[in-house]
């Protein structure tokens, strides 16, 4: 095995060393390079904290003394010596992942002190209580990174308790009332401490100092909040951390010396200016502290034009190296400009839009390169209300973030009063809080600003139809406790009452205890330009998921080209048509549900006369009746529940009883693998029929007003091809007599959705009979992994946890379990009919991983929530883009 | 296209015929061929009946020319000619289809009598009473066959009807009765009544008689009743029925005529003897009529000893040329032997067994034909008891033979008082009655001689017990209406209270009214050497599915090899272990629950000792827990009523209240897919740990007393490599820990189900831990289709009976969609261990079909119910012979 370069000095370094040095000693390096003020340092790489970890924490052969010779160089560009009792270097000894993890790991500053150098630096700045501060910060520091692990009173906790204590004693109120000589008696204070509880002194050699220092770094790879942000952000644990050595520059020398933290472009709203906030005589820690108040970078303008000029200059620079955003933290000491990081900025969706696009009419970046620097939750972002930029809130719990978006308005707790209250009631604004929501709540959530529940997760119903209705939702928050019966829901000791104001940022899953300013989005401009270009890139067209003709009109609105999939059953649980529905499901013979379906079919042929027109030409998925027919009756818990109380009370309610027989006889253990789809259609094909009637005649009058309405029927839940054989001759001939009756031409279709692992399997056999495919992943996920999307949280939530499975595959799809069975009915299905239309209508067809996928696999389309398409033709690019530089 | 010879004279055609010329035809055509008296004839092939068919039910263009040409041949053969006035000849139009279908189709007799030829025969035998009841009979027959389909009134009903008034005028009681001239008046009246509803006189043209027969035999092939027992059958609606034309001759022309049906040995229990009935001056019908009763065979020996001796001296011949038992019809006409028939015999199980082991012995075939003579479902009547042969009863009704086997005992309708009055409590004999069951009823159920469900399939809780234990059932017997609260159950009127004794007849799904004789099966004798020859064919090991002590007993008395599936939770139902279990789930910290397993421990570790010791060196595979743990608790509906109906009384229970908020907190949307198998052993490792422990104590003490135990620790419901993963880690550690601790030696594995669609498709990455795979066919099949067996019902019968599948996936594995998944698994398992031990342990590893496909795939060894398992072991056998026969 031949040795790897353990040390890179920064000029030995450069940007694309990221594995090895970690993002910040590779722009250290890089920065260095290009010429920037950088201060001296090295960085040790990752592989060595694996070398480390892998010995069971125990430092390398050999590596001090690489360590000693890299610092010598250091020693000799900054012209002063670790530990030297004239001219001594004081470093900085910090953590680098690959990718960042902001505070995760640690960090020492002002390394090299000691009482021999506090002395000499005393000496050298004529500034003692700027020494002895920094020598009690190194104290702290050190001992908390170090030794508290073992030694829980050398925590950070500990020396702040004693500094509180002298502060008392002196009387001082802030850290900066206390002298130097206050400073050096609590150095002796800490000092005194660190002897007493570690049993030695602490350690004066500054080589020894810094062997601490970094193992300290190498450690906090794998203390416990720097794993579980590893496991939340999906980066893995086998990458380990770069520790950089850097000489000290002091922002907190006197007033010619400052410390700020600057980015290129405003992160907030993505304006083309130096934005950001600096100190002077300060430390970055003060900043973050509180203690002062920094001033805008804009004033530094005024204060030092040089340093300013500099700086500014120094950023375009940056910009114009990186071709983006940087976050650039900077000191100033006596006078003298250093940079000492810079990484790319973050920033919201709406100033990453902004910046991407000006960045292309600037020349700095291509189109493509644009296309590819926004993320879909970036995108997400824009497409929702959001809450003013600058508000600040008080957020009081945190649960998932299911539907984006931000939303204010009274709490409100059942469907009912949520419908009586909100849009299309009296107008108010409401939050609708729920334990969980069913089908029944469809109302009072499409009435209402925004959705809470204490159950359910990403998946859930409620998520589900936030989704699909763009209505902002935190799900499964399950510190409050919701009580229906006193209307109200608590949160440890705080109680939110029915009518009390609560807001929700839908993004975070962030509950916020009253009224927030909530701002709407703008979807021209730079947003409009940005989706055009990735229009021009991407190969996968992009439907929606809509079943209303307004679902429709707001998909056309957002770029769909047609729907994906329009979940007929939807139209069903509207208050006008639901008695109805339940009058078919309650008939006795074929007659009377007839009259019954005779009526839905009104409703229906008029919601699809509306959705063709919206269309204007786009092609339309309609799925034919797809849960089981009990969804639509009263739920049989309650009823059993009602009757009983009824029958103990001495009354009969023969109605209800009537209900509770049908309702039981109708109830299934596994309802996700009953008497639906399909299978329902078969039993009672009379549904159907009168479905695909209403498809056909809606599809005919639309196109008596110069609509092209292009209907594509399809048939879900097939498992085996007589399914499908089955229906489709019996609707094929059904529709051809309505076409013909009618003198229209209609170009109509039938398909099927792919849902079934055994339609996966036998999809040769399935496409013979089938002009089009759409993957229901929902469905194909949960009978592939045999996990209830309805029940899988209790285990779902612990294997993503321990990393079990990857993630959760409902959120994005499992390549190598249904991927397999996706890209087998693809191979299969294509084998047969080599121009089958393929498609996928589960949610994943808004999700970017996902979408990537489906662009691989060869899909036509993806179809998604009517919100989720702007994100879904971005990623469609994106996946576009990505293929062709692998292909390169 | 070339002409097929639509047409074979029996002469020209032999027994191998049968697809050409059925059965039937085959038949006659080789009894002919081997010199046996059969009346000439000929036969028209099943393809000319699919060219009817395929004509819209046209006759082939000159297929009656060539019917003349044949009939020629048979004239001329026996001397007499069609309408012939002085020789006229009388034929029989029979169907006769590749496979037998008793009843189904129709049949014409004594076809060419018209007004000249009863003349004429009235000359020739001087018997007009004969020639006029055989006139009056192909009268009413022609008519019920030809003509009516279209009109009604001409139904063999009508023709009954107009006997019966004129038996009434005529003051006679039965036919006999009726004097020749009394015939004579009602082929008068049948004339007028054929004349008179079909517009036209009853053909007098012997050739249109003829083609009307033909023709009313091919479209029989396509009546309701035909198809419906196609269906039943699984016979394939293309094959079509033969027609065969033969010359008739007449067991009622005197006392020297005669008829009779019989077998070559005795088809209830096998004894080599003929066996059967004749009749003297009577035709066939008669017999079945039973308006006078049979004599046995062996009677006429008595009566007429030359045709007695040539007809044991045919049935001698005939087995001796078909090597089976023959089921023969014969005929005397004026003292000469005609044998009309022979097929080969039907026979009961025990009869099958006995006669292939004696046919072996007698040189007659060799033993790998004797054990492919023997069915699944002869065979599994060996092994119940049975009803005592020669018994009548009455059927009150019938539902699906979910568990195999006869009792008798009083109706009783709850499991409570099943057990107390029943086996192991007063020891009654009693039948379990239910609306359905569940496992809380399993104790009742084997208290009980057998169990009547009214709701269920075959793989319904019900029927997995009877099947697993040998309890005769009667499952989904919908004409039954249970009435728990009265007690009782009513079919239409009748009504059957506690108390009311009833019988069951499982194989055939009977409910008996009343008390009927049982007798017990014998396992040795013929049926062990069956099995014996059987063991020394098979490649395919067989292993019982079985969860005590007792089971293992049984499963070893049956042949196992070994335990395929313990199922461990089985372990947890009894009455003394489920309170611990129940107070184990309500337990509210992991110290808690702790306490309950170490109860449940002793239990399970005692179980364990038992099995193994059982089990005498045999290996056990045993599944850890694998069912949601709310179906240990009480039902969440009865709960949510009781708890309402005490508090509408102003009452609290307050430990009702927990239990109810406990199961309300454990209920799953769709259990089937929630927290279970390894989800369970993941969020809850307790539990399995606890089992570990038992099985390895268990087999730990066990092999102390000089027992070789072989563990084979199964992890259920895997669908990820790092769920089996985590959990053998942690349950490895543990065991490898127990073991050493020992001192012993134990010989454990651990292995996996493959019941998830997706463990099929990552079975390579699974098989990288685990020693061995079962295929858990049951789940597996669930989440291929989609369909949850309990649930399935209500679109599987449709599906069944439209042939929308071509059988239920539950009893037979689908091979072309679950098949696929296994064949995957077996293939990706193998590439990465060659030698991975792989079995199957669903409901199908005790089909046979089921296991001639394992055969086929590769498996290693099936497991069943006890009860299959000599069922597997012949299935095994036969599977392996038929496999050398195709590689012949």
């Amino acid at each position: 095995m031949t040795k790897l370069k353990r040390i890179w000095l920064f000029r030995e370094g450069n940007a694309k060393m990221r594995d090895e040095l970690g993002g910040k000693g590779a722009n250290l390096a890089e920065m260095n390079n290009i010429g920037l003020p950088v201060p001296a340092g090295f960085t040790i790489t990752t592989m060595t904290c694996n070398e480390y970890t892998d010995l069971g924490g125990k430092m390398p052969v050999g590596l001090m003394d690489e360590v000693k010779v890299a610092l010598a160089d250091v020693e000799k560009a900054m012209s002063k010596k670790l530990g030297d009792p004239t001219q001594p270097l004081l470093v900085s000894v910090r953590s680098g992942a690959k990718f960042s993890m902001p505070g995760m790991m640690d960090t020492v500053l002002n390394l090299g002190l000691n009482d021999v150098v506090a002395e000499a630096l005393i000496k050298m700045t004529g500034n003692p209580r700027f020494v002895y501060d920094s020598y009690r910060r190194f104290l702290m520091m050190l001992s908390d990174v170090a030794f508290a692990t073992e030694k829980n009173k050398l925590a950070k906790h500990d020396f702040e308790h004693i500094f509180y204590e002298l502060k008392t004693k002196l009387g001082a109120k802030n850290d900066m009332d206390v002298s130097a000589d206050g400073l050096k008696e609590l150095v002796g204070l800490y000092k005194a401490h660190i002897a007493k509880e570690l049993g030695r002194e602490f350690p004066q050699d500054v080589y020894e100092q810094l062997q601490i220092a970094i193992e300290a770094v190498f450690k906090s790879w794998n203390n416990e909040r720097a794993k579980v942000y590893r496991r939340k952000e999906k980066i893995a644990d086998s990458l380990g951390t770069a520790v950089t050595v850097q000489t000290m520059v002091f922002g907190n020398m006197g007033d010619d010396c400052g410390t700020g933290v600057a980015f290129t472009r405003d992160p907030a709203v993505g304006t083309k200016q130096v934005f950001g906030e600096y100190l002077m005589n300060a430390q970055g820690e003060d900043v973050v502290a509180g203690v002062r108040t920094p001033m805008p970078i804009s004033d530094l303008a005024t204060e030092n034009p040089a340093i300013y000029k500099e700086f500014t200059d120094i950023c375009t620079k940056l910009e114009n190296h990186y071709k983006d955003v940087q976050d650039i933290e900077f000191t100033i000491e006596h006078n003298k400009l250093f940079i000492l990081q810079c990484r790319s900025g973050k920033r919201s969706g709406a100033a990453a839009v902004k910046i991407a696009v000006d960045m292309v009419h600037e020349g700095l970046i291509d189109k493509n390169t644009a296309i590819t620097r926004i993320t879909a939750e970036q995108l997400d972002q824009c497409l929702h209300p959001v809450i003013k930029p600058g508000t600040k809130y008080d957020v009081i719990a945190k649960g998932l973030p299911a539907g984006p978006g931000a939303a204010t308005g009274i709490a409100v707790f059942d469907a009912t009063k949520a419908a009586e209250l909100g849009k299309g009631g009296k107008g108010q604004h409401v939050i609708l809080v729920r334990a969980d929501t069913s089908p029944d709540d469809l109302k009072g959530m499409l009435a209402s600003e925004g959705v809470l529940t204490e159950r359910g997760g990403m998946t859930s119903h409620a998520a589900l139809v936030a989704r699909g209705f763009g209505i902002p939702t935190v799900a499964g928050c399950s510190t409050i406790k919701v009580d229906d019966k006193k209307r109200q829901f608590t949160i440890g000791d705080k109680t939110i009452r029915e009518g009390d104001p609560i807001s929700l940022n839908g993004a975070l899953g962030e509950v916020i205890d009253g009224t927030v300013a909530v701002v709407d989005p703008e979807l021209t401009g730079e947003f409009g330009e940005l989706m055009t270009w990735s229009d021009e890139v991407r190969r996968l067209h992009v439907r929606a998921n809509a079943d209303t003709p307004a679902d429709v009109a707001l998909a056309v609105k957002f770029g769909a080209e047609g729907v994906g999939l329009c979940r007929t059953e939807h139209m069903f649980f509207a208050s006008d048509r639901r008695p109805i529905v339940q009058a078919m499901i309650m008939a006795e013979t074929d007659d009377e549900r007839q009259v019954e379906l005779d009526k839905l079919l009104v409703f229906q042929r008029k919601d699809f006369v509306e959705m063709f027109t919206a269309l204007a030409g786009r092609p339309a998925t309609i799925r034919l009746i797809d849960p089981p027919l009990h969804e639509f009756l009263p739920n049989l818990e309650d009823l059993i529940e009602e009757v009983a109380i009824a029958k103990a009370n001495g009354k009969v309610d023969a109605d209800k009883e009537i209900m509770l027989a049908k309702v039981r006889s109708m109830h299934e253990v596994n309802p996700m693998m009953g008497l639906r789809g399909c299978r329902l259609s078969i039993v009672f094909p009379q549904i159907v029929e009168m479905q695909t009637r209403a498809v056909l005649e809606g599809a005919i009058e639309a196109s008596k007003s110069g609509v092209t309405a292009l209907p594509e029927i399809m048939i879900p839940l097939v498992g085996h091809v007589n399914e499908l054989k089955w229906i489709r001759e019996k609707l094929d001939a059904f529709a051809t007599e309505i076409v013909k009756k009618s003198g229209s031409k209609i170009d109509y279709k039938f398909g099927t959705m792919i849902e079934i692992p055994r339609a996966a399997l036998t999809a040769d056999k399935i496409a013979e009979h089938s002009e089009f495919f759409s993957f229901g992943t929902n469905d194909l996920t949960q009978m592939t992994f045999g996990f209830s999307r309805d029940d899988s949280d209790r285990f779902l939530k612990p294997y993503v946890e321990q990393k079990i499975l990857p993630g959760d595959p409902f959120e994005s799809i499992d390549q190598d379990g249904v991927g397999q069975l996706m890209e087998m009915a693809i191979a299969k299905g294509r084998s047969v009919k080599p121009e089958l239309k393929i498609g996928i209508c589960g949610e994943h067809g808004g999700e970017a991983n996902s979408i990537a996928y489906c662009h691989k696999i060869g899909l036509d389309y993806v179809s998604c929530s009517p919100y989720r398409v702007p994100i879904a033709r971005l990623a469609a690019a994106q996946a576009n883009l990505a293929a062709s530089e692998r292909d390169k």
